[in-house]
Order: structure tokens, then C-alpha cells, then sequence
């Protein structure tokens, strides 16, 4: 897509995900090599839709993070042409409100993948063999063994099997266990070489002993797991979310760690984030903060191709990462 | 091998290791329907070698665990005829005191390894996303991402390619890391289909971002990782223990990692246990309660294992598990 190289104003770029350009400078190298204007997130952390409307509009590009760009925050946003999306989520974009007010939005999907399965897998091991829970006894004075489970013997459940799903299935590969995988078109072809049996939702709920989310968070997938999945799931059962927190309804899994209708959960998105509710008191529940893709190969390369993206709008290039009309359907 | 069933205290067994035949009680339904009259340690945690001395006297056999089993202890045990080892390390065992004074001495090679290998990927992905780290700033209310690495862009260095050294290779395969790998007799066909390659120990040292020890520790494996070593390893690297706390000088390993010479460190086994040293202090250690074995299934299997062996020998049948003579040469 060809697009005519806009000016003043509308060439200033706001960076709101931090930190960046720490691990490697090379974005912002690339940004000064181009002789762009830009700012870094003044406040430090992830922009409330306020702090992020105050701040939007001087500027004609966004290198975004998962801040809420809403129409509200567009309405502040009158030269806005471009968001560059650093990750693959889209749930904090109002794509329709962008469409309307003829704003850009790309993203980088496969960059963080490699990094949220990695997470993944050691989430699970995690869980089985009570790491976490036994380094804060040990730190505790408390020397208590705990029995876990291994991989090789219980079956692991993975709603969503994409760009991340599929990567989980491939590390687990050297660990043997049966997996039962759902997704809303099956890539059967990826599945031949793995212990992997194609079912739905339910069965899975009903027969894994660990169960993944790696689904988007779109309207279909709100509070996918709500009390009435939790009660098919069974009580010795492991979930695990490195997706969306809103996948998961918070109250409700809860409740289920607190009675024992599950025995562990491992939560790495929240319905509402920076997260300090009541997980953080259960003991049977880990947690880490949005760190999916916090390894810092992806996160580079997660910054550099969203400051590219920018760069080439700048220079009237063709765009690579734009969101697919698929996305603008399922935003709904 | 034939051994004639011998009488009276002779026929009584000792089962030291705690927890015994809670996940499944068949190692104590085997017992109670071949007859056989036992004891399980009435202090509950690992003994100390005068308390072992104290209770060994009226025994036979002892279905054991990792406490010391030395001359001292055997001087107190007239009627010791069998040390039936829970689980693979013998370093606990005086095998040359035991054979002064016809003991023979058996053990479950095989059961723990899977239960070890997943424990120690779990401690590579913990160390390497800081997941133990992250989920107790959680629970102190703090939120702060940490940039890790991935297992697929670092190399990883085995040392011992065991039982257990040969499963985590196994486990890392479907992340695609390079490995460097080192044993003193290697198995070279079994290397084969991995990224793999046999190196020395120096390389090893030198070269890997993250190094794993699965050597059995014997007077030439006492202090391996020492000063000299730790200098050799890159000050971005991680070093994880599942073997047996001595292979690694405590004090050398707590100054390498105050003072920024290591990134961190994962320790399941220590020289001391229960432990409660330096290390409990330390951000960048992670630390679990020699938990290796402790998977369900697996500590099932070494406890059936054991004790269908000290029955057979009461039964006269032949022994399926003697420790091989290599052990009897290394343990000098």
C-alpha cells in the first residue's frame, strides 16, 4: 500500500510502550537515522485512556503498547495517521473508531510468539512441581518437599493452537504427552507430527489435566472460561493464562483456586493491569506481569519492526504489518 | 544372585525415607502381604547419621533414603544383611563398608531420572523468564517486567549425560537451543539426532549461557564447580544443580553470585539439608528442597521398586537391583 508522506505534526511519533529501546537501542537509532521527531512515554508505565488522550495530540504516529486507543482517545488525536502496534494483541484498539477517522493500524504478530510459548512451558513445570511456591518456603525457612506431576504422564489442553498455541505443542514435543488441541480452523496438516487429537472446548475442559489459553480477546473469547467451564474442569486440574486476561473471568477462578475446584493456576494477564487483587494471597496461584514477551530477542524485534513500520509510513513506502480485514471483523 | 532368607531381625526392615506410601500405599500393602515386619522413621524428616545409628540396631534391612549410611552407622547394626536404596545416588552409602561387612546394597537407578529432567527444565525457563522472582514481587505488590532470555537463542551446557543428563537433551529438543554436552564416556549414537556437541568441560565453562550439572557425586566430582571454574563461566550465565549439593563449593557459588560474576543460579540440592544458608538471601537463586524425584509417579516407582527388592531378598530370589561394581571402584 502506497501512502503519501504527511508533514509536521503529522510526522511526530509517540512511543507509549516502555521500556524501549533499552534492550537493544537500534529503534531509536533507526528513528534519529531518519531524522524523526519523536517522545517516549513520559510517565513510565502503561497509559490510562486519560494520560493517553492528553498526550496524543501532537503527534501523527503512535509506536503503541496495550494502552486503550479508543474513540475517545482518537477524538484527541487529530493528526493521528498511523498506529504501530509493538505485539500482536488488538483488543486495546478500537479498529472500527480507526477505520472511521482513516488511522492506520499495523502490528507485529509473530515477534512476541516465540517468547509467550517459552513462558508457557515454564509456567507448566512450574505449576507440576511447585517451584515457585517451594523457593518462597525455602526463602521461608521452610524445607517442605512437595509431590508433583510430570508432563510425560497427565494430558495438556491447548485452546487456540495459532502462532503461539503451535509453538507450545512444539516444545512439548520432547516431553511426550498426549495433547488435545482446539481451535477455530484446525491446521490438521501442523498437527500430523504430534501426539495431538483435534476436540472441542468441553472435551477438553473435561479430560486435560492442564489447560492453555491462547486465544485473542475478542468479543467471542470474553470470559471464555467463566464459572460453568471451571465446574467441568477437573478438581486436580492446572490453568494457564499467557493470552488476555478478559479471556478469563477473574471472580470466578477465584473462587475455584479458593474451594479447590482447581488445584492451580498460572496468570500472566489480568482483567485490569498493572493486577493487585486477590491472586496475589493464593498460594496455588502463579503470577508473573504480562511478561509473555519479555525475552529480549522478541522484545527487540518486536520494536524494531513496529519503528520500521513507522519509518517506511514516513518515507511513503509500503506498509508490511498491516492488520488483516480479518481482525476488523472479529472487533466487532 | 541366590541369598539364602535370613531370621528373626534380620527379616525386620527400616524404611528411612519420608514421605513413604502416601501417593500410593502399594510399597506398604507389598510388605504387609509378603508378611513382613516394618518400621517407618518415627522423626519424619531426614535422619542425622547418630539418629540412624540409634534406630538401626534391630533391622535387617532398610529401605533408605539420602541420610549417611557410614561405618559408624553399620558398627551399630549387627544385623544389617540389605541397604535397599530409594532413588539412584550412592553417596550416602559407605559401599566399601558395606562390603567389609557383607551388606549388599541396591538401588532404583532408573525410576528417578524423569522426574530430575523435567525439574531441571523447569529451573532453566524459571531462571531464564524470572518467574519465581516476578511472582514474589507480585505478592508484594510490585510490578516490574523483566526482560529475559529464550531457550532457543542461548546455548545450553550439559555435564553428565546420564540417565537424566540424556533426558533433559531429550526435553530441550522441541526448543531448538544448541548444546554442548560432556561425559566422561560419551554416547555418541546417542547424540546423534540432537544439536549436540561433545566438548570438554573447560568449553563447557566458557561457553554456555546456561549449564546443568547430572553427574553422580564421587570423590572426583566433590567441588567441580569451584572458584576456578565459576571464573571461567560468562558473567550472563545460569547454572542449575539437580545433582547432589557438594558438586558445587556453596560458598564459592554465594560469592559468584553477589557479586555479579553468575546471573543466577537454580540449586535443588545442597551441602547441608535441610539447607538454610546464603544462598536463601540471594534475588538470583532460585531454590527448591531436593525435590528432583518428587513427582507422583515417580517416587510410586522408586518405593515399589526398593521395596519389591528387599522382599525379594527375603524371599531368596534373585536381586534385581545390586549396585553395579563400577559404583564400588568409583566410591574409593
Amino acid at each position: 500500500m502506497q501512502v503519501t508522506p504527511p508533514k509536521d505534526l503529522e510526522r511526530r511519533v509517540l512511543i507509549t510502550t516502555v521500556p524501549f529501546g533499552e534492550i537493544d537501542p537500534k529503534p531509536l537509532q533507526l528513528l534519529e537515522a531518519a531524522g524523526i521527531d519523536y517522545v517516549i512515554n513520559p510517565i513510565g508505565r502503561k497509559l490510562r485512556e486519560t494520560e493517553l488522550a492528553d498526550l496524543i495530540g501532537k503527534f501523527g504516529i503512535l509506536i503503541a503498547g496495550t494502552e486503550p486507543i479508543t474513540a475517545t482517545v482518537m477524538d484527541q488525536a487529530p493528526h493521528l495517521r498511523l498506529i504501530s502496534r509493538v505485539g500482536i494483541g488488538l483488543d486495546s484498539v478500537d479498529l472500527k473508531a480507526a477505520r472511521q477517522r482513516n488511522v492506520l493500524v499495523s502490528y507485529t504478530p509473530d515477534a512476541p510468539a516465540p517468547a509467550v510459548a517459552e513462558l508457557t512451558v515454564g509456567m507448566m513445570l512450574s505449576l507440576l512441581r511447585h517451584i515457585s511456591q517451594t523457593d518462597r518456603g525455602m526463602r521461608n525457612g521452610i524445607w517442605q518437599r512437595y509431590m508433583g506431576r510430570r508432563l510425560a504422564e497427565i494430558t495438556v489442553g491447548v485452546i487456540g493452537v495459532g502462532r503461539v498455541g503451535k509453538r507450545v505443542i512444539q516444545h512439548l514435543q520432547g516431553f511426550g504427552c498426549p495433547i488435545l488441541a482446539n481451535d477455530l480452523q484446525p491446521d490438521f496438516e501442523f498437527g500430523q507430527p504430534y501426539q495431538l487429537r483435534w476436540v472441542d472446548k468441553e472435551t477438553i475442559y473435561r479430560q486435560a489435566d492442564l489447560i492453555t489459553l491462547h486465544v485473542p480477546l475478542t468479543p467471542d473469547t470474553h470470559h471464555l472460561i467463566d464459572t460453568s467451564e471451571l465446574a467441568l474442569i477437573q478438581p486436580q486440574a492446572f490453568l494457564i493464562n499467557t493470552a488476555r486476561g478478559p479471556v478469563i473471568r477473574e471472580q470466578a477462578l477465584v473462587k475455584a483456586l479458593q474451594t479447590g475446584k482447581l488445584a492451580g493456576a498460572a496468570i500472566d494477564v489480568f482483567e485490569q493491569e498493572p493486577y493487585s487483587g486477590a491472586l496475589v494471597a493464593l498460594e496455588n496461584c502463579l503470577l508473573t506481569c504480562h511478561m509473555g514477551s519479555c525475552s529480549r530477542d522478541c522484545r527487540s524485534q518486536m520494536e524494531i519492526e513496529a519503528t520500521e513500520e513507522a519509518i517506511r509510513f514516513l518515507k511513503g513506502e509500503p506498509l508490511l504489518g498491516l492488520v488483516p480485514e480479518t481482525e476488523y471483523s472479529l472487533h466487532r
